[in-house]
């Protein structure tokens, strides 16, 4: 019997409705952070943190950037326990929701469905990420109030531009190396490699991002007139986007594959075991196999195989009816998924000479200039702190918990690195049908309950390691 | 000195300011039929024609159809002169007018600009087709206004469907034959082949069109979760559309050329002498070359060989910066414009047949089931009453008139062949520069004025014939 980590467990089952209101309030907030009509509701995510923070009594602030503000916090033990520091990182910004019409409820007004499997939560950033973030924040809440302290020093450090690009993040790390100085970062916005087994993620995708707009004559044109003689960027960029893989799935752009390895045997088979179910994940969105690279299993073209995905591609008329319209532009907007030691510069400089060398004629191509990139990460698992968590884990979970790979990029993590010198862990409580970014995003009430009886675990057994 | 005529010729440039106000009026009621918002505009605009055409002594009215009403109207001389009876046909209604940030004013706030090379007229519809339109019905006004009568009996025909489809003309035309019997018709619809180039159209290309949506995933993805697995449908419908043209521009869709020839070379030889200006043509949009069918001039490309153009694609996160989606539509909108005896129904199965057999397991398409066909028309240019309008041209325009090729399609021609028997005199005075379909519509003031001109001479000509 953990005498110490008991009371809080039973206090947060206990106070779980009060959590969860907190978490509604924060979910009405659009804080859609690449938009900017939604400005303002970033700011009013971040200052709604902040008093959030300073309710459980930790010093708390807003922290101005050229962008989306910075929530900072801080609260520690009364005294030093010798414990690890930890700096928590979270975002409060959320993606944008269209195509609105494919929502059955507004993205905003969140709330509670109760479904066959269990009630979730309904509502934009209810999994990605704010839903995750309040999952800790509540642990410490239910902490204090049963030990009226923390285990353990906690540096609190929330973002508001993760789903923009971040541009901000680098220059506040840079400027505030002191401040966010601790032992070991936590993060939380990933998800569990299959519904009920706990996940510390081993290894993240990096990500490139690029846009391009193909333009050819000088003006949109009559395709009777036209049709024939002129350039249609629509077909020459469907040209273009064809040519980034080869039948076999492979990405075509010149050495992009360079840093790329294979998974060793040892991992492939540990992988094999943990709790991925292929048939599910692929079913459960319309597919019947998978349609990456030819030769990987799905799990290695989920976690370590690289991507290059195209996201967005439109031009002409796009309204009901018919417009014999040959444009003058077409615009393309690609990520690639990075693993290894792919270097996201040397990409995007063979990328675009890849489009630049495929234009016809009388075509020319701009890009953005604003967009940037990330490489992947491996996580330092052989940490005594891991072996702690995952311990605590399985023991909330009732499952061993594994060290999962992940397809998604979460730059945080390089960043802390080579910026702060700090390790990471990462542990979510996403399910993967949580349809973030997409429509009618949800997360499992269950999710967010045992993931804040989760963090308290952690921090019990952390704090100890 | 033809004493009919003159009387009408100066009572037309008398009465300019007049007939252009009349214009203007038309020109300020944004009668766009593709568009279901537009509805009451497009009835506003046969309804205003209807009144013009009561203005001039004609028996007018607006005659209901499922979709937007035709106008149809009727004068003669006061006995019958034995002059053939004319069919005048032209349409009311506009193109979309989107990219609006692409205009440099309302669309439907018309004016004039003086330019280095003359007054033009500017507004959605100035050349296609109100401003054409109303050369015809200014033209009869100042024949009626000079003579009392006109010299040969007209029937007005207007539609309001030409830009999207005209669904109801077919069925109007079947119900409605002996009200629209006449000799031959006239249609205003067209450009010169040159600046100054009075032209009487020899052959329209046809029209097929089609539009595809490719579904894969049941639900928009995240790339993270999904990407390297995931079917995308911006990669597939990329993969579809690099498809439609081999190496050489030529389109792959199985029989599409079954039916079209060879131009022979005593047109290919007149038409060298028309005063079409390929430089300025290419030039004029941004183009140093023409990027049709290899081996083909840029004239045949336009007249006389079909194509396979994309007028809108579209899919994914359009909005500023990234979202790491995959979505789970891409769409894709066609038109095939037709020539020599192309049918638009078996080109519209293969065309189809051709995109379904490209489908990776997991994708499937769904037709848009309302795109109509038409085939291409070659003119009945050995008609007395062509040679008298071309005669009557070249006196107007103090050139020599030409018999020329056309890219557009104009459906309405067949129509009249094959449904009233009748064949079609196609005279227009539009320029290639007038952006028709494009933001910043204009037509020249001098196109507008000498169009009345040209109609006044061929009533009295034809009249005669």
């Amino acid at each position: 019997m953990n005498t110490r980590l008991a009371p809080v467990l039973s206090r947060i089952d206990a106070d779980l409705d009060a959590s969860l209101d907190r978490l509604m309030t924060l979910l009405r907030i659009p804080s859609i952070s690449t938009d900017p009509a939604n400005k303002a509701d970033c700011l009013k995510a971040a200052e709604w943190l902040v008093a959030d923070l300073k309710s459980l009594g930790a010093e708390a602030e807003l922290c101005e950037t050229p962008g989306h503000p910075m929530v900072y916090g801080k609260i520690g033990p009364k005294q030093d326990s010798g414990a690890p520091h930890l700096l928590f990182y979270g975002h409060y910004d959320v993606q944008p929701v269209d195509p609105l019409d494919l929502w059955d409820h507004d993205p905003f007004a969140p709330f509670i469905e109760t479904r066959d499997t269990g009630k979730v939560i309904r509502g934009r950033g209810a999994s990605d990420d704010k839903g995750q973030l309040m999952t800790f924040v509540e642990a410490c809440r239910a902490w204090i109030a049963e030990h009226g302290e923390m285990p353990c020093t906690i540096t609190f450090f929330f973002e508001g531009e993760e789903e923009s690009g971040s541009p901000s993040l680098i220059p506040f790390m840079e400027a505030n190396k002191d401040r966010l100085k601790a032992d070991l970062a936590l993060i939380c916005d990933t998800s569990m490699v299959a519904p009920g087994v706990p996940s510390i993620c081993s290894q993240l995708r990096g990500m490139l991002k690029d846009e391009f707009t193909l333009t050819g004559p000088t003006m949109d044109l009559h395709s009777g007139h036209y049709g024939g003689p002129a350039l249609n960027p629509l077909r020459e960029i469907s040209n273009i986007v064809a040519s980034f893989h080869d039948e076999n799935g492979r990405v075509t752009v010149k050495d992009f594959y360079d840093g790329v390895e294979e998974v060793p045997a040892e991992i492939l088979e540990q992988w094999k075991g943990c709790g991925f179910d292929e048939e599910d994940y692929l079913s459960g969105v319309g597919m019947s196999e998978s349609h990456g690279e030819a030769g990987y299993s799905t799990l290695e073209q989920q976690w370590a195989r690289p991507t290059l995905e195209i996201n967005g591609l439109w031009g002409g008329y796009q309204g009901p009816g018919t417009k014999t319209v040959i444009p003058s532009e077409a615009h393309c907007k690609i990520t690639c998924r990075l693993v290894g030691t792919q270097d996201p510069d040397a990409i995007r400089e063979n990328l675009r000479a890849h489009v630049e060398s495929r234009l016809p004629k009388d075509a020319k191509v701009t890009w953005n200039q604003d967009l940037d990139g990330s490489p992947a990460a491996v996580m330092n698992t052989a940490r005594p702190e891991f072996e702690a968590a995952r311990q605590a884990l399985s023991n909330e979970w009732d499952r061993e918990a594994v060290f999962a790979g992940m397809g998604g990029s979460i730059p945080i993590a390089g960043f802390f690195t080579t910026i702060l010198g700090l390790d990471s862990m990462l542990v979510g409580y996403a399910d993967d049908d949580d349809r973030i970014h997409s429509p009618n995003e949800k997360y499992g009430l269950k999710n967010f309950h045992k993931g804040i009886r989760s963090w308290a675990r952690i921090l019990d057994a952390v704090s100890k390691a």
